[in-house]
């Protein structure tokens, strides 16, 4: 039978394992796709480089465009990553010409939702991007397909490994966040600019796909963001002995007015919560429908194995005709803007960091007597040097005036640094 | 556009489920599926009972056989159950018209697989049944189209709620099983006659569909199934202690010599396994991949809404023309035989009631001894009126091992009751 004829740009760790996975693995994937699948055309940086695999009988281009422009090719794969340039290019290219797309790259859909849309549908090109979410966990086939009969009221979860990582690490090892950090950054698990991972962004480019297919595509620049560097040891300490851990969360919710609430920011989740125990470098999708009820996935959220996995995955899909428009439905209107986190209604955790003497408590109490915040509970802990660590646990309460009462805390003469506000993110079944 | 039109018997919860959510997501939907899908044809045992819904519109037949014999319908939905009579003679009517089925029947797809594979393959008419294993889960399309690139090495889980409602209810009430099982009939979530899931017969209809994708359709004959009868309080307790939990599991594996290991019986598993703290009426599935990594899902195994999400899930794949053959691969030749227990290696837990009197232990650790038990750890907790319970973990060995050593121990006179064996499963990530 005649097989699919991919052409493929970026040789790194996610594009050799597709072509081994796709050669190790050959009969079992020609009889599930129905016909062979075989990736036919190339380009890479340095393609004299030894990747462990021989790739001489490939088709080599220099650069991505040409890849997507050779008349004998069925599916364009891009791996190259990023949101514009040659990933970009390649990506519309492919769309353009009403081929079959398959990316990992999380970035370029979560910017260019609206675009990639009306390229995908004006051209009839299906856009796929399993890898792109999670990894190795088919959470956008879950969501689309698996629950789509379902009005889902959220969908969000653990998106980033080196986060995850890092938190776990911090809460087993007690040390330091940049300590950990830098072990990570040896380990392969980190980035030397980890900033995409730490600040969140990779998290909300995730978070941004899965809310385009649960709910609709959103304004990615709506998206409030928040990452993990100010999370210390002590928080971690706090969070267990409340009976929480502490999570990167990206999380979407509908909201009863049909607007649709999503923020990345670190959590405390109930220890009882199934994604408060995935820990290290795996990542969770958590999904609440109103006829499915809770669910939760969790496994390898990165990795050559696992984004292979879900590459040829799609490929799979493409080969025997299961061709789904982008967000699993045909979407027309404009992306839509997320609600201000002012208008989310949550309980927090406050820690402080104070000077240790009398009369401390009554300060802070009073502060948060006079903004009207329902105080669940308070501990304290002694720190070095005369200082004192306060958590302080929230009924729940909006954004806004969570915000106004911190902001009174920092002014409290006895109140060192800034502090550190948390959400408490209860309702994870 | 033209409808998808459904011919649906058995009118109970799941039945009565699927027509309310097509009818209250009508619009999202047509949306997914490209097309509104309807219930047009229906039987059931009593029409003129209130369900809740108004049927009037429909034709009413008074057999399963007359709406898989209708003319104008497109698709054929089994919900009656039971893996004779009118269930399988109505999907195979189905097939054999050529009209995709969809089933919520493990017992039928389980036990039938040889002929549906055939009727199917023959008929180019696909079934499917997502609703069959772990209900809202979509644990069938998770293992075959979300892991098809992938070679397994392992699937299974907790596929049984009823099980795992009384296991967790047991370790946290430390309370009888025969108090938990009434409790559990009262509260609708075991049956009458509990036999179906207390003694592993659902799990293994679940299991063996989930080894049918992953592997090959096994003889469901050949299938090593126990249940949790013989499980009591004191079991939980000591594998609390030893930082485990009980669960029954259901599992195949895949061997390097290419036989299927498959069984179904309670084990004890490590309490950091993402499995182990999967409680209640929760369902879960756990894969094992060579490039997907270790991967769970959890969620609702049952109930009207995961089921019926479950059921309409494979009506939108039906009507996007998102067809697969009944394993996901054309399948040939005959079911395989599931590998003999006596050939399963793994470490074991045994419980012993024992009388509590100077040199039982001696005597025990005898035996052992003369069976080449490796003996990792013995815990002894007293019991009342001059027992006491001791529990042995052994390093791993062979089932006809542990089988010889714990007939070896009943017959000791210092031991009451027969011994306890129970799986030791360390190796779920």
């Amino acid at each position: 039978m005649k097989p699919l004829r991919i052409g493929l740009a970026g040789l790194g760790t996610v594009g050799i394992g597709v072509i081994r996975l796709l050669r190790e693995n050959a009969e079992s994937i020609t009889a599930r796709a129905g016909r062979p699948i075989e990736v036919v055309a190339v380009t890479a940086r340095d393609p004299k480089k030894d990747r462990g695999e021989d790739l001489s009988s490939l088709r080599w281009y220099s650069n991505a465009a040409e890849v997507a422009r050779d008349p004998n090719i069925d599916v364009v794969v891009e791996l190259i990553g990023g949101s514009e340039g040659a990933a970009r290019e390649m990506v519309e290219i492919g769309l353009s010409r009403g081929l079959p797309v398959v990316t990992a790259n999380k970035a370029l859909v979560a910017l260019h939702s609206e675009t990639l849309t009306k390229l995908s549908s004006e051209h009839n090109a299906p856009l796929l991007y399993e890898a792109a979410v999670a990894g190795g966990i088919p959470a956008v086939k879950l969501t689309r397909e698996g629950l789509a009969p379902d009005r889902l009221i959220s969908v969000g979860g653990i998106l980033n490994g080196t986060c995850n990582y890092i938190l776990t690490a911090m809460r087993e090892s007690g040390r330091d966040f940049s300590d950990i950090l830098s072990e990570a950054q040896e380990k392969g698990y980190a980035e030397a600019d980890p900033s995409t991972d730490i600040d969140g962004w990779d998290t909300a480019h995730k978070l941004a796909i899965l809310a385009g297919i649960a709910f609709s595509p959103i304004v990615f620049d709506s998206l409030p963001v928040l990452g993990i560097r100010d999370v210390q040891g002590i928080d971690l300490q706090f969070a267990d002995e409340l009976g929480y851990r502490i999570k990167l969360l990206g999380m979407a919710r509908s909201k009863e007015t049909g607007k649709i609430e999503a923020w990345v920011r670190p959590c405390l989740v109930p220890e009882k919560a199934p994604i408060a125990s995935v820990d290290d470098v795996f990542n969770a999708v958590t999904t609440l429908g109103t006829f499915s009820g809770p669910m939760t996935i969790s496994g390898r959220g990165a990795g050559e194995g696992p984004t292979a996995n879900a590459v040829v995955a799609d490929l799979i899909d493409i080969a025997r005709g299961n061709e789904l428009p982008i967000w699993g439905k045909k979407h027309s209107g404009p992306a839509i803007r997320c609600l201000p986190l002012t208008e989310v209604e949550s309980a927090f955790y406050i820690r402080l960091v104070v000077r240790d003497e009398s009369g401390v408590m009554a300060a802070i109490t009073s502060v948060l007597r006079d903004h009207k915040v329902s105080v669940h509970h308070v501990s304290q802990q002694d720190a070095q040097s005369g200082q004192a660590y306060v958590a302080i646990v929230t009924h729940p309460m909006s954004e806004q005036s969570i915000s106004a009462a911190t902001k009174a805390l920092a002014d409290l003469d006895v109140v060192h640094n800034e502090p550190l506000t948390l959400k408490i993110e209860d309702s994870l079944q």
